[in-house]
């Protein structure tokens, strides 16, 4: 190690407590520091007047930004990528549109005004507000789901036969999606307004990945009947997937062939013209449109060999030209499309604002995530009004949008003219595409969304919980469709949470020689534990639903065995409580005979032995009757003339066998020198041995009469399995430097483990609170004038230090406390 | 400070990264030492030979405890206290069979049999297993919701009369009651096989508190119509509880008088017996059993006055003497209680192992949290089946049968024999106990779980967090009834601990003079900053749903907006790459020149002036239209004589008149001495001001060719605003101690910040992780070859003497990071 290049590490100080630490740093509180929460919403909807020119700007960005507008710098660029990327818009409006099961010329509206709308609101200027494959897919399943072909069969007369009232359905479907877009943009512009930007976070990256690539899967499957021209009735509800397909796989023998031919070319196509742009794209300015082509071919081929007359193929129909006035949405619908509303918000959100950082990192601006989100949500909800439904930004048009030299916002301007344009004059020309065409479009185009199933393995290597958020995101998604799927995923990605902190490790740790370090001595070799001192941590924070894991696992890895240990301690203060009476006896019989000896005229009290042995033997038992001591036990220690102190202090050293355990692993078969409490007062020959102590003090409890040999067996077993349970340490240091934050019930918790503790004389230390815990102790009424800041400790080797000063730390061997340990000679 | 009380700390050692330490320490990973969930899952199954005892054992406790029983030691008071216990449950049994809106009887059942099971498998010894307040009303709700009066109308002919055939409900609302105890029976046995005892630690205290207030609310409610003898309609789903409390208050002018005289009566002497109790008890050696006086005498009351028919008061009725055959429950119901069967299951047992777990603890023996699961779950299966509804253990109980006297479950079975005896002999003599008297029994039962209504109070002072656990339980138990809102409290409570998260404490640290502590310099008067440091702390562990927030705070504390400084980045590469072109020209003229001269001869190339100035200018406008320098800014500079250097180290020192920000606060209003990266290599007059740049960049892209002062003006404002933007850190410190594990989503955020900062030369450094969160790094992918464990300090003191050493420290004005400053000198 070149100590040259890293440099020493010295450091002498007084051993810091809390306290003391509180004192030298003249802490204040947080609560001194910070506002609440009500007063930061308060905050952030405020709008003071030296404020306001600043807010003005920073919610209408287009004033700040457009006014300094070069055409002169930015037109020429601006303008060839608003082409590049309304050439886009078109075939993937009109195809998306299909997804949303909506006539495509509301496809062709949706790429049209809320790219408008974004202009004067959004903060990013690279990405490609319009129509997107998950939304579009989120937004269709609502449509068929309250507005199914069944609703809108045409009545005959008294018959009601098998035709469909398309005008009717379609206008009713364009309804629902438009009260879900308005909706969902309503929600949007709300959260942004009240600065809830940072709910986008809850939808992490595996879940969002796993959430599209189950989306795609149901694009998928709600375009098989377009490319193989079947009709597969219409499901709606969890599992509608999978009867749908279902149903699309019954139907295949009935394939409508011209269809097929029509689709399997056009994908074909697709694939290969996709192939070859990707070779020779960076030799050209811009990318070939080859989807724009392909639409184009398509609809001259259909047209010229009238596609749809001769094979009943079917195609996109009448596409009116020129633009419908805006019309109010249906609020009725409000209620019965909430939920996929608040799914459409957050997944559009999610989407957008992923894209929207990655290109602000790029090129060196900021998108700020409550505007952007605002921005959104006003895309949505004016677009709803103009019978738009849900838009993000797309992937594929913002990577145009990008590459081919856009700088601002004006490049929507340009697509969205494009785009215009097709709509008024253009639309009908199309009217004779193949929808097949349009569905093949969406398949090649959800490609790389398939190649996202690599996650997995991926994910294997990393983070298992990651990888179950990601599979139940995906499995709940399939299943449960796009709404209730969203929120199941959601759920379970913060329930991880929990899980990650119910099974945290619990670590024993020792000290790295010549270092103030402790690590786990489970896993560190070199790691030396510290003689009499148990020092804990857990990885996670501890709270409700670990606390009591948390005093099992304590319990567990120090080795003591809290209960049986209060039965000692009761059955040695029982003892006490004998000796003392005896004594008490002894005294006053020598008092009785003095007196007798004083006044032998006085009158002779026969009649009650009040303190016989019998009786006195009787009330011990009665006292005891908890403890685990048979009478020859006490017999045979009296014999031996084990004497116990008078100030009630018990140590045992073990003797019984005992399984290998840490302390022996560590120790490296030194002799079982146990730390003592106060060891320096001990007497030769007080010490007791609990040999004959079991697992479970049931047993013991109610073995003063009986003596039978397999109990004893018994005993010994479970004593075996029990492992290390003897009493070695004096202090136990609790190591809370993880803890984010801590709850009444993990204060009560330590609380109980302070007061468990002090009852067999094991002191408890915390170290390592971070302030906001320590705030949140003295709130939580945890200091009292038993346990005081003295006992936190800045550091678990200041607590060390303290302990080993504090408790005879001089008598225990093999553990030299003095400076010279950690001086650094041994390095 | 008396030092000689707390010791000395000294340390000297090199400074350490993850690298070394794992060198010196030889570290393992965790998952060679720890075995997965189903391992786990499987070892706990496994049930291996020389184990197979030891199970036998564990899993029926009795065959461990009773063949030592000793009948001299602990009969009397076992027999003592089961019959005081017996006393109890025959009020108790028939009081709450009328919650659970089953016939009296049906109460005594369930404090018989399930006490009698909980004997041979339960593990505490204390607590006396039976009927109890909150389960009996959990169980008719369902019993009201599933047979409600108005499904067994009699129909006389053809016409439906307004009686109920109340034999044909009864039998079947013990069907609906049986199966969802045997029901929840079996969850709970299932529960307690695989070992997830640890489920009842979700209901945190503060919840079942609140969900035990709520849920007496509910009893009162249920016992209002027998204390006003009123027959309210019979609502159920959520808010059911309003509906029946509306419904019972416009009934109120109805009231029965002789039954709300019955009840108040019962309840005056009830209350007035109790606290007579209270006082006189600690005097007597069992306590007055007031509740079956009150009910022998309002048997004996209403039987020689014949208030039933004399004054139409309900009494209980018919009470069939002998015991029912066993029956197998209507499994058909699972499907409809299977929500109620969990809740019963969770809270049953949450409140048995608090209980059991205090007398264990108080007494000295340990109860097994799986095996009472086990036991409490065959108590109500096996129960059920003998027509029991859910039990659990009753606090008011089991405090009897400890104060009493009571050591083992013996106690449980002679409190059986009393209601055994009760059944068999006694039950008809109570059949003209008025319900009023039941009702008021329940009442005053339920007193004390009122007073928990003073949580509020208490949760207020301590923790606010809590306290919202409390209410949303409370509340949405009110509200959505006992199986929905037990639902919702667990979520929310759950929810918390994201909440939590989502909230840290963001802190930028400071050194404790003197010390190798750091802590927050806002909170920490006498913290002082590292010069060209920053060290960052969240308080909470960084994941997917905080990681945005964590990015942006960094930002902020840190002063550093990656944005602007990229760009100031690009800028500055822009200009590099300029003078490197002009000094290309420069070469070529020079060469053409030479040329020029050596070939005079030669043909003069006149055509085309390929690097003409204009054609230079233009070409640098493209290449920089991402920076925020204006022509005139750059001819300024160049006038000023301000030559870059070559090797593109750029430093900022701040001339704007800047907001005060934590740098002067904490530096006491020295001058504004930045610490600048590789400082020793700047030359007179190599610094830059950025005194025009803006808080938003996107004004300045397209500031090139507008100069209009509004805008000027307005980014002026905007950089106020910004407070601290200036460039003067190298180094940032990440503290991760607090983090509990990392998810994927973390590691790609710590990768960002890493690559993004290096961007601007300012070096990220890693301290403090735990030994699972360096394992889930590795996991993860996080090392590469430019971030190592290299990277990665054992504290922030290691990674700050590194960053000082590293980055021409020496350099740094005020600020010595020589071994003195810590030797302790200066203490």
């Amino acid at each position: 190690m070149d100590s040259r290049r890293f440099g020493k590490y010295i450091v002498e100080r007084e051993v810091l407590d809390e306290q003391r630490l509180e004192e030298i740093t003249q802490r204040k509180t947080y609560s001194d520091n910070q506002s609440s929460l009500t007063e930061r919403l308060k905050d952030s909807l405020r709008c003071t007047v030296p404020k306001l020119k600043h807010s003005i700007m920073s919610s209408l960005p287009v004033l700040y930004w457009l006014p300094k507008y070069s055409v002169w710098d930015y037109g020429m660029p601006d303008l060839i990528s608003g082409i590049s990327v309304g050439i886009m818009h078109l075939p993937q409006g009109l195809a998306y549109a299909m997804l949303a099961s909506v006539p495509p010329v509301f496809g062709l509206y949706s790429s049209l005004y809320p790219a408008l709308i974004y202009f004067f609101f959004g903060t990013s200027r690279h990405i490609s507000i319009g129509t997107f494959t998950v939304l579009s897919i989120m937004v269709g399943s609502v449509t068929e789901r309250l507005a199914p072909d069944v609703n809108f069969l045409i009545q005959n007369g008294t018959n009601v036969t098998a035709e469909v009232n398309i005008t009717a359905r379609d206008s009713y479907r364009v309804q629902v999606a438009v009260a879900t877009t308005v909706l969902g943009g309503l929600i949007q512009v709300a959260l942004g307004l009240v600065k809830f930007g940072f709910v986008g976070t809850y939808l992490s990256e595996p879940l969002v990945r796993a959430y599209t690539t189950a989306a795609s899967a149901h694009a998928v499957v709600a375009q098989l009947k377009y490319i193989f021209g079947v009709s597969p009735t219409r499901f709606s509800g969890p599992f509608s997937m999978v009867y749908t397909l279902k149903d699309v796989c019954s139907l295949l023998p009935h394939t409508h062939l011209p269809t097929l031919v029509v689709s399997a070319v056009s994908m074909v196509l697709l694939i290969a013209a996709k192939e070859l742009n990707s070779f020779i794209s960076p030799k050209l300015p811009v990318p070939i449109p080859v989807e724009l082509i392909t639409i184009v071919a398509g609809t001259l081929i259909s047209a010229y060999s009238h596609l749809n007359r001769n094979y009943t193929i079917s195609v996109v129909g009448e596409i009116p030209s020129g633009l419908s006035p805006p019309s109010v949405p249906d609020a009725s619908l409000f209620g019965e499309v909430i939920g996929d509303a608040f799914a459409l918000a957050m997944v559009g959100y999610a989407i957008s604002i992923s894209l929207g950082k990655t290109f602000a990192l790029k090129h060196g601006y900021k998108v700020d995530s409550n505007q952007e989100l605002v921005a959104l949500g006003l895309s949505n909800a004016v677009g709803g009004f103009f019978q738009c439904f849900s838009v993000c930004s797309s992937m594929s048009r913002s990577l145009i949008q990008e590459t081919t030299g856009g700088k601002t916002q004006m490049a929507a301007v340009a697509s969205s003219l494009i785009v215009l344009v097709t709509i008024l004059k253009l639309g009908p020309l199309f009217q004779e595409l193949p929808k097949a065409v349009l569905a093949a479009i969406v398949f090649v185009n959800l490609k790389g969304m398939f190649k996202q199933h690599s996650d997995i393995v991926t994910l294997w290597k990393r983070s298992k919980i990651d990888l179950m958020v990601w599979l139940v995101t995906w499995v709940s998604t399939l299943l449960l469709n796009l709404d209730l799927g969203l929120a199941a995923s959601i759920l379970f990605a913060l329930l991880t949470v929990i899980f990650r902190t119910q099974m945290p490790t619990y670590s024993v740790l020792g000290n790295v020689p010549g270092t103030e370090l402790y690590v786990d001595m489970e896993t560190h070799r070199e790691a030396r534990d510290v003689p009499g001192v148990t020092i804990f941590r857990s990885s996670a924070t501890v709270y409700f639903a670990n606390a009591d894991l948390y005093i099992e696992a304590l319990k567990e890895k120090s080795g003591l065995d809290i209960s049986k240990m209060i039965i000692y301690k009761k059955r040695q203060e029982a003892k006490q409580r004998r000796r003392e009476r005896r004594a008490e006896r002894r005294a006053k019989r020598q008092a009785k005979k003095e007196r007798r000896v004083a006044h032998r005229a006085a009158k002779h009290l026969s009649g009650a032995p009040v303190f016989s042995v019998e009786e006195e033997a009787g009330s011990w038992r009665n006292t005891c009757v908890d403890g685990d001591v048979t009478d020859r036990d006490v017999t045979d220690r009296e014999q031996q003339g084990c004497t116990e102190r008078e100030n009630g202090t018990v140590f045992i050293i073990p003797t019984t066998p005992r399984t290998p355990d840490r302390w022996e692993y560590l120790k490296g078969g030194e002799p079982d020198c146990t730390s003592l409490g106060s060891i320096s007062e001990l007497q030769e020959g007080d010490t007791t041995t609990l040999d004959s102590s079991s697992d479970d003090t049931l047993s013991r409890d109610l073995d003063s009469s009986s003596d039978d040999t397999l109990s004893r067996d018994l005993e010994r077993i479970s004593l075996g399995s029990l492992g290390k349970w003897s009493w070695d340490i004096h202090s136990i240091i609790i190591d809370l430097s993880t803890a984010n934050f801590i709850d009444i019930v993990a204060i009560k918790t330590i609380r109980n483990i302070i007061h468990d503790f002090s009852e067999i004389d094991v002191d408890i230390y915390i170290a390592g609170c971070q302030a906001p815990v320590v705030e949140q102790l003295e709130l939580g009424d945890f200091f009292s004038e038993t346990i005081t800041k003295r006992s936190l400790f800045v550091s678990v080797h200041d607590a060390v230090l303290y302990c080993l000063n504090h408790r005879g730390a001089t008598s225990i061997p093999r553990y030299e406390p003095s400076v010279d340990t950690y001086d650094g000679t041994k390095l």
